[in-house]
């Protein structure tokens, strides 16, 4: 550990997904809304649940799905987030290390389970989700391993992670700890839901400069600004923090700096089987390339290949390593 | 349940797949055998799975795949076999009743957990199993229904079930209950080392007109009649069951009555993924066939269509309706 350093270490909640094509007549019977994340108790999640055709189960979480698709690119990457000691926490466990992400939050022995996403895809490849935050709740101050945090280049911390104040407390110490250390600090708005439940306290983190690159997509930018002007959104998020990028979908991604606006064109993906993880392994790419140094224009573009490959699999883990894609 | 009626009734080990992709490296490292299937106790298999790459994982098991498979094709079908109340279990009993098996075996509160079958995919698509067949191992005489097997039509049972006594002495109370109701009885062969294992009690099986469809692949026949000549196979098999059906790969399947002996060719599949339940999926369509009266190329034909199908998905249970394959 002592001399390990990281690209990037990411903050996050740690959740198995369970995945199931569906219709859209189940999601609006089920009262969830289509394309976004919507909470659940256990109890509303197990009712979900029965419903639900058959499944296939992957480790998801946004944030560390971001990580192990840098780790398949070959990036250093550390991640922080709470399991409990059960059959799903030691499936995550192991799917982050198996992709070579050090992973050392402690296991919970008692309490909620480890959580899991319902994630419904419709035929037009589209995820929506219903998510049991569970053992993920419970990640605080203490999970925050300042050397792990002083160690990387980037923290990369999630938006969904600002619904509880557990988390929230862990997430101020990783800036506070990043900030020291002279570090910068990566975001992601999540959901719009999400953008919804936070507008004022996500402002206030960028208002405080305490965010250096900005991810979001289309419809988060616009419920940030509650806009349903695009153009508006994006000319307002501007110079807002060093670097935003946002995502949208075919049309690839536009990157904002303090002097900059760039669209960056993505190719035209013919066998798109689910959308979950898109905005996630952009992630990868954009972080991958930035932590090495390169223009704008090429983290962008390896952030739009990411996301292109990873919407031809099920799930947002590649069973595949995505180092090939690197030019 | 009074009134209903089942095309298919199985007895087999519920057994989730965690699937990873391999290469042929890792698999001769570990001293696994490529293609086959290994019994391995929870200390191996948590050994082998710390090796393991990024994994998804699956619901599984072959008789079970067989009847989610046809389930899938819209037969009515039941499942008997064993899982422990845990997370994987959960899993597996909710994909059972998802896709429409009745599943009504008993959860078990204390013991093994429910069974695992770690799957390397390398690269040419075949799989090695690893099983860890913890709960499945219990499932006993008090387990088999009589009220489900007297109203199924078919009562099919793996070979792989027969590695424990308890398991044993459950089939073969299956088996009698079956006959008393003068009903059919189809099994699999499972795998070489399975044969290998119980080759005289397979054959003394045979022999005693127990079974009246029998499905094996070629390697399997082999392994039965200790040949290494697929053509000598075959004739020593011709008759001894009413209905004997081979897998061949890319050659289709070839099924054997006592006066006929037909191969009937599949189409080939360009985009092969992972080969994990094509057998079982074969099964799946031959039996469907069967319960509807069809002649055996038929029957055969479903058979090949289905099991070319799950080759393109990872994972043994088809997460698309198959219905749309029935002509």
């Amino acid at each position: 550990m002592a001399n390990q350093t990281y690209d990037v270490v990411g903050i996050g909640n740690a959740i198995v997904d369970v995945l199931s094509f569906a219709d859209e007549k189940l999601i609006n019977e089920q009262g969830l809304s289509k394309g976004s994340m919507t909470l659940v108790d256990e109890n509303r999640s197990q009712q979900l649940y029965s419903q639900m055709g058959p499944t296939t189960a992957c480790s998801g979480g946004s944030v560390a799905n971001t990580l192990a698709g840098m780790a398949s690119l070959c990036a250093r990457t550390a991640f922080i987030g709470k399991v409990k000691n059960d059959q799903l926490g030691t499936i995550f466990k192991h799917d982050m290390r198996a992709v070579g992400v050090h992973f050392e939050t402690g296991m919970m022995e008692r309490g909620p389970a480890t959580a899991n996403c319902l994630v419904y895809v419709t035929p037009d490849a589209q995820r929506t989700m219903a998510t049991y935050i569970g053992a993920c709740s419970r990640v605080s101050e203490a999970d925050i391993d300042q050397t792990v945090i002083q160690a990387a280049s980037v923290t990369y911390i999630e938006g969904y992670l600002w619904d509880t104040e557990t988390a929230k407390a862990a997430i101020r110490k990783g800036i506070t700890f990043a900030r020291a250390a002279g570090k910068k600090i990566a975001f992601t708005l999540s959901d719009t839901f999400c953008v919804d439940r936070h507008r004022d306290e996500f402002m206030g983190l960028i208002t405080n400069k305490d965010i250096d690159i900005l991810f979001a997509n289309e419809a988060e930018l616009k419920s940030l600004y509650q806009t349903t002007d695009i153009d508006a959104a994006l000319k307002q998020a501007k110079g807002v923090c060093p670097i935003v990028t946002v995502t949208r979908s075919e049309k690839g991604s536009t990157v904002l700096t303090a002097t900059t606006s760039e669209t960056i064109p993505t190719s035209p993906v013919p066998n798109i089987v689910d959308t979950t993880g898109a905005g996630d392994l952009y992630a990868s790419g954009f972080l991958f390339g930035l932590t090495k140094g390169w223009d704008m224009a090429s983290c962008a573009k390896l952030g739009n290949r990411c996301a292109g490959e990873i919407i031809t699999q099920i799930g947002a883990r590649s069973l595949k390593p995505l180092n090939t894609l690197v030019a």
